[in-house]
């Protein structure tokens, strides 16, 4: 008897017949000899309409507040499912954030989580009740209702997997896994079977949609198993697991892209200490998160400095670094909405030389020019201009053969 | 500087643009000097939406779960008022009846207030803050949101305003205040400046729907001054207060009807005791109001008995009756769900003969056959053929002076 944590998102839970259909999986989960601790997203929608409500009343609305009327959605559908699944002769009971409690810190509308209270969750699962747990939300110290922030709800889940000591957090979704790369670009992209948290982690940074960075990291942390599946079919999904569970790691298992970001390059700025921060400080300052950062071996005693932010960030951050550039007499400020940033994840990376210059040979097949690079244990990326974005990913995708089989090495003890 | 409970109902914070117009009525009345403690509903509509969402999932949902679902359409709107207040430069927390907490027991979609911890708010009036508080709801001994029956925001406002020791409870709503009559049957029906609790319980109970019977029962008990007033106007509404605070009672101050009820007459059972308790225990075990019971003097050892159910029960308890009354070996079982019960209330009638009967001629002037009568020492209820309801009305209201100057007696000592 495995106790198994399940997670469904808001399409899965986004009408009332979605939420019987839910309900009928969780039951069978259940006869299969199991306990179940069920988290669930708002429906489909809700928040935004929500959202919506909120940006009539004020601009800048108080966040305390906002995340007040933000919880009702995830506490409206755990109140549905279990609902549904008294109405079938189980036992079930509901829990709002605060009364599971979800310790979280203050930080509203992106709090974190803290603690979990099992006391109450342990008990209902003991009387053989189905557990209904509201995601993406929790209560502070001081009794205030927090939120998460968007997709939250898997931290939820998975933070809650790791409290309950579950054995696995299922996570329902509407795709069927974690695949090499986004299908609507590569037909022939394939689901994994297996994927470490550090792929895993460097595929959500790098902008794949299924699982939020954080509950992977949380996952990673607590040595939760992550299994990403369909909420609409009853095919196996992908497992995300340590790198030790993992029999043969590829050499590049996925490959990902974003068109999120723009780049800003600052031409001749003074190349000594000091000049990094005095440019980087008053935007980070702002809160814009900057991505890549690559800085040139200076000549003439000057250097140039390029860096990515969010699009969304653009002008603001431009607007910062022209003031900034003025300050430390740079020759001028280059600026480039229209890029791309395309990367290829893989374990087997660590124990393999020359995937990078790979890497550079298919984007050069192609007449594909690289802007900037990046590099980690386990990804390569670069930025290119983002008009070859497709054709980039195609690329790669098949260049390192992962549509059909995939290049394979034998991990290393 | 006193302190004031506000409670809006659902159509004044019916969308942003009205609940925008709240908080700048909560404004005047803190710019005006007051403490001021908000109560709101759920934005019209809303508890409808959620009903139906919930009907969809079960034909008999469980009420824990409804409750956690109701719940959340007032918690949006505290949110929003806050919101609203705070983008105004006021300061302003909102309570959900968990963080209040306003303890209640544990009968889920009809629970009733126990205890209101005053604590929290003491505390934010003190700060000077405007304290937005969810109605409708509350908590019971064992962290289960509960919630208090449709209406039950007059009862959370008016339990605060107790809890709190405040100067007066102000209900905002659609209407002016309390008439003497439905205005849509009489034309020159007046808003009361004055009524008394016992009045308006009377006026509640016997179909005035400004307020919740349970709200006015709680502010008799503790002694709360209600001002029903309008959120779209600024005029003085009716305050609802102590019968020793109201200086003339009027002999009649008002009229009431009510089409929802529905008569069954059981004839010829035995005249001995028991006999009712046989006839409406069945009934009342299945949750159903028997209003009116008329029981005539008996000939040759039998008897007749006649009394009033809500037509929504009504084809349940005459199945119910047609039962009993053949093991009590009664004649017949009679029925007519087309009547109207017409009532007259005042305070004067105490102390001021021959009211009744002055109704009774009223009536007979107009043709109106009496099928019932019940009195209580401020009120006197006829049951008459339901196609008579405004021409009653209009007579009763006509004829006791209500429209143009009311005939009012002196208080006695």
């Amino acid at each position: 008897m495995a106790l198994i944590v399940q997670k469904y998102g808001g399409t899965s839970v986004g009408d009332p017949d979605r939420i019987k259909r839910v309900a009928e999986r969780v039951i069978r989960t259940k006869e299969g000899g199991h306990r179940v601790a069920v988290v669930v997203s708002a429906m489909a929608g809700e928040t935004n309409r929500l959202v919506a409500l909120v940006q009539q009343m004020a601009e800048a609305p108080d966040e305390r507040e906002m995340d007040v009327i933000l919880s009702t959605g995830e506490q409206v559908t755990i109140g549905l499912l279990a609902i549904a699944l008294k109405a079938r002769g189980h036992g079930a009971k509901s829990f709002t954030g605060s009364q599971v409690r979800i310790l979280t810190d203050s930080a509203f509308t992106k709090a974190r989580i803290q603690k979990i209270d099992d006391k109450a969750i342990h008990e209902a699962l003991a009387r053989d009740e189905v557990v209904v747990v509201a995601g993406f939300q929790g209560i502070d110290e001081h009794g205030n209702i927090t939120t998460l922030g968007r997709g939250g709800s898997d931290t939820s889940a998975v933070a809650l997997a790791a409290a309950l000591g579950a054995d696995v957090c299922e996570i329902y979704t509407d795709v069927d896994g974690v695949y090499t790369t986004d299908p609507n670009i590569v037909p022939t992209a394939r689901k994994l079977d297996r994927v470490s948290y550090d792929e895993m982690l460097e595929m959500a940074s790098l902008g794949a949609k299924v699982l939020q960075t954080r509950s992977v990291l949380f996952a990673k942390k607590y040595n939760v198993p992550i299994h990403v599946r369909s909420s609409f079919n009853e095919s196996e999904g992908t497992l995300v697991t340590r790198e030790e569970d993992i029999m043969e790691a590829l050499v590049v298992s996925g490959v990902t892209y974003n068109r999120d970001e723009a780049k800003i390059t600052v031409v001749g700025v003074p190349d000594q200490p000091g000049v990094a921060a005095k440019l980087f400080g008053p935007i980070t300052a702002r809160n814009i998160v900057i991505d890549m950062i690559v800085q040139n071996v200076g000549t003439d005693g000057r250097t140039d400095l390029t860096f990515t932010v969010p699009k969304t960030d653009f002008k603001k951050s431009l607007e910062i670094v022209q003031a900034s550039a003025g300050e430390l007499k740079a020759r001028t400020v280059l600026s480039d909405d229209r890029i791309a940033k395309v990367s290829i994840i893989g374990m087997g990376m660590k124990n393999h030389a020359g995937v990078a210059s790979r890497m550079f040979e298919l984007l050069a097949c192609e007449g594909i020019n690289i802007q900037m690079i990046s590099t980690s244990e386990i990804k390569v990326s670069c930025v290119i201009e983002d008009k070859y974005t497709e054709l980039a990913v195609r690329a790669l995708h098949d260049g390192f053969g992962m549509g059909k089989e995939a290049v394979r090495v034998e991990k290393l003890p």
